[in-house]
């Protein structure tokens, strides 16, 4: 491994971050076409947080939380912490005190393939966690990780000044290229969504509404009048 | 795999399945001698829902939730749909949209051994599921699979028309034809139950409510003083 | 196994108990040296309790709460009930009742490598549960096990009388010898953070506060000004 | 649950048993339509076994193998042991004594949803076994299951007299009453893969074997010259 | 932690270490009242091993093999390699290099609750391993941990000394004060077994040699003629 | 997602693949500094292959193969399956006919983040696999996926045209143009440890060889004289 820490990244236009957070994780997640969506044992440490934000990426090592002290003074307001680790690791890697050192430059909220402790002052804080586990095991400073270089988080790549967006279905990543176009399809289909579940509120069937019928029957479903005629 | 939806399934007595959701997971589980506990997986996406219910049963492809727009328009006010899967899956399957629908036609929530997205929103609805995963992973309509057959979600056979109830101890599946019986015996052990409970309240012992001591002698087991005796 | 009960148990002093439950699990871990935390599976049932108690150690075998009932009998006022079981297990041990016959003797938790049943009743008497399961399965009362003797309860040697903290962030040990030797450090470690956390909240960094750039930089840690630095 | 065993059950024709563990899990499992397919975890404690048999059920209850012993009675030659448990349960149920005891009797093997003992032994007595995991703990004969009921065992519902096929891909069942029909397609779909078989290694591509290009083309799939072609 | 290295620990009579591995992990777990048996995740690398040896102890930091350094030099000969983590991780904490030092040192095999490399190699060597991984990641010497001290590994309590029994069926700790005392009853029990193994054989039933039948109708166990019969 | 295929790749220069085959993954994974080890549940079907290969990839949806068939049109002799799914997935994705249809085309071996099946067979081919599980259930070929785009498998970027290296220790990836300068350091770092190996087999420590000791008194690591030392 490079162990380095890149200090200056691009970030995607604020206004654009800002939208993707607001849209959340589904809708962003369907518009940029199903990709970059982390695996879902990330979870939020406590619920109703949604975010958006630029990654500032650490890659920490098992058991060693080094690296965050070395991403903290990287981070502007608006960014989001994001660590993977070199192997699976349930330490404790952030508390209380780290986020008040984040909170203190800005920094929107921690997103961790590894574990988080404190977690009801965090909550109390307001400073929202994606996690892997909840362990109030310490973390030593040791062994040299990497800051801002790409990395593969919960299964998928983020690079420094991607868009991270996050909320109670989980955590998404837009490459920071792409966010303003994502933004916008989302938006669209955000929109576009609210139609349909007007249609669906009165009663009408997605069967329809989406025009599944023929496509069902060409496929050769077949519908029965009574469960007695499956023994048939 | 037949692929085929069942249109017109038996239901238990309406009476019956509100009495059953209102007595809860714990006491049916207890009062229909310890089956048809779905696995411990199943976890309410939040807290305090309790639900009883018909099931409308969805044989569901990975990564495909065709068959879910079927099933909905097979539902009847009170029925719940109980989601299986031919594989281990986490996408989301479901989500506001299909959840308006659902509230639309009646339907009391979801069990899916599967994922679900829009878990915020489906809260502030108030339509309540239990799921393997969080999930805003979408799905395709490319695959077909069944509706209203019986299947096995979560370690469980479920028949379309048993009855489902769930709360935050899990879910429990009761086949229809012995819901009335164990709705009998469900109310009997709760009302047995408030007279032990007074009696454990009032300082009781459950060695002595329950004589475990006789057979506790008979089986050999030894009380000792202290901990040093452990080392003689 | 030997398949006996202890009857007395010496408990570390109360007001050390208190004062550990009161300075939380991740404070105690820290203070202790890193060691005595459970593994990070077992998880509270509801949030924001936070107890310490002397530990009634049960050594349970699956599918069995049998000696949960022998170790009722030997609380006291300000215990904890600490189950570890012969084999993975995740039945629901524990429940109503039987948290009703622990409040009315004073114990203040379960601590539970297995599963634990009628989880919003529990909350609703404020009997506060970190287990590794919610499930419903109730079980039988056939086989015997141990009541304080000492077992691995979620990777943790815990011998009856050694002090439980348990709290969002998890469970940890102390035994009962160490209590009023870790309660003084995990104070001294508490007053000692309240500084730092001012510090950082007024934007000093870590790196800054524990003087970490002289060691990055003999370890040979390296900035780049920017991501295309990386290519080189 | 009904705690009984029942002494007679119905089994498929002897030669169609035979022919269908000959045909193996894979072609057996795809010539009924893919269904009845166990969990993946459920693997072999040895390589290259594979049979076909019936099955005599077991439900037996965690850390408990009192009714594999009433089971065995009501094996005959030609039987396949099936093991369900009402709730996960990793420990080892089974031995070489019992192993003696199904050889003595024409047992086939073992299919338990829990563990297994003597493993070494097991494969120098040629008894197979495919369990979710290998563990030298003992069980009691303490709780009452059921023999011969159906049931589910690792994700299928398996009735008594059904079709057990078992190799290194896995467990399958057939239905008592498909079982016929089954080999039959399984044994067509097996004459038709020789020839495709021999396509393919004579170079022929599955792309074109299956007609597959017009259908990739119709869904908008794409073909780049390079990566570069990616950007764009 | 106390970050120390205790020089010599006490061992339990050679001959009795050495019964002990023959007589194997099954019979042994039985002959001390089935405690002490590892989690059943640990396995063997390489089928076919079966060694008795004395533990000394190694207490791990995640991803770091530092103290497997200081332990092999107070191995003697006969001696078990026994590694527990203060936190679960799967890095390849062990390979060739450091089986060629056990090797000249007489070790006869590691017991790692954690991960191993060179599997292949190692196989050659003929030097066995019991572990939770197969892992390539190398480790740093960078924290300080313990070595032989009694720690946790997976799920058992390990003293320096103890015997420690590994084979096919996974592996099994024996303190040593009671080591020859579990001799003799592992060896009688063996004795025991060949007889019944020879009744087994002949076709007397379990059901029979155990008189199990009247405590089965005791407890109520029913027979039914058919399946037919359950529907009743 | 864009679903499309890429025709032409860059492949690494055909000695150094194969030398970095022959090294082995331990050994090329540390030495391009501890990076590209896809995770641990990677493992191969059968024992005892070794292989290096330059990747194809392919993004598969879940039980979906239809991108199997486009990329094997794709591979040049030397070629290495690489298959990531979109999203977790056990399915058997690939069996004996795929395998057939890979070697008539030199296809070195599949790393596959799902099922296989046959495996039986693709032992019998010599076609060595490393998967996520064994799984006899097959897929469709109703969803597009990509070929021969950078995707994530096991955790691991991994680029069309990079090196693969599997052998029984897992998987690791070496981007291609790092393939050359890691070829030269792992056969470097390979000669180094020839040598140590001999001073390890000859009684030399490692404590002593990598000149440890002084490095752990600094740190303050201590050494007792016996366990009676450590209750001090």
């Amino acid at each position: 491994m490079k162990t380095v820490a890149v200090r200056n990244i691009e970030r995607a236009n604020t206004d654009t971050v800002e939208a993707l957070g607001v849209l959340g994780v589904a809708t962003v997640h369907e518009a940029q076409g199903r990709v970059g969506l982390l695996k879902p044992y990330m979870r939020p440490i406590y619920p109703r947080s949604r975010i958006g934000g630029s990654a500032v990426t650490v890659l920490a090592q098992p058991g060693d939380n080094w690296m965050l002290h070395v991403a903290i003074e990287l981070c502007k307001p608006g960014d989001v912490l994001v660590v993977g680790c070199t192997t699976d690791n349930s330490d404790g890697m952030f508390g209380d005190l780290l986020a008040t050192s984040c909170l203190a430059r800005g920094v929107r909220g921690l997103i961790i393939d590894a574990g988080v402790r404190d977690v009801a002052e965090l909550q109390d804080m307001g400073f929202p966690v994606w996690s892997k586990a909840v362990s109030a095991k310490g973390t030593v400073k040791n062994t040299l990780g990497a800051v801002n270089v790409p990395l593969v988080c919960a299964g998928q790549l983020i690079s420094p000044g991607d868009v991270v967006v996050a909320d109670d279905d989980g955590v998404v990543v837009v490459p920071r290229r792409n966010a303003e176009s994502v933004r916008v399809s989302a938006q669209s289909r955000e929109d576009n969504e609210a139609s349909k579940r007007e249609r669906l509120a009165a009663g009408e069937l997605g069967l329809d509404m989406y025009n599944m019928r023929p496509r069902l029957e060409e496929s050769g479903f077949i519908y029965l009048e009574s469960v007695s005629d499956l023994e048939d």
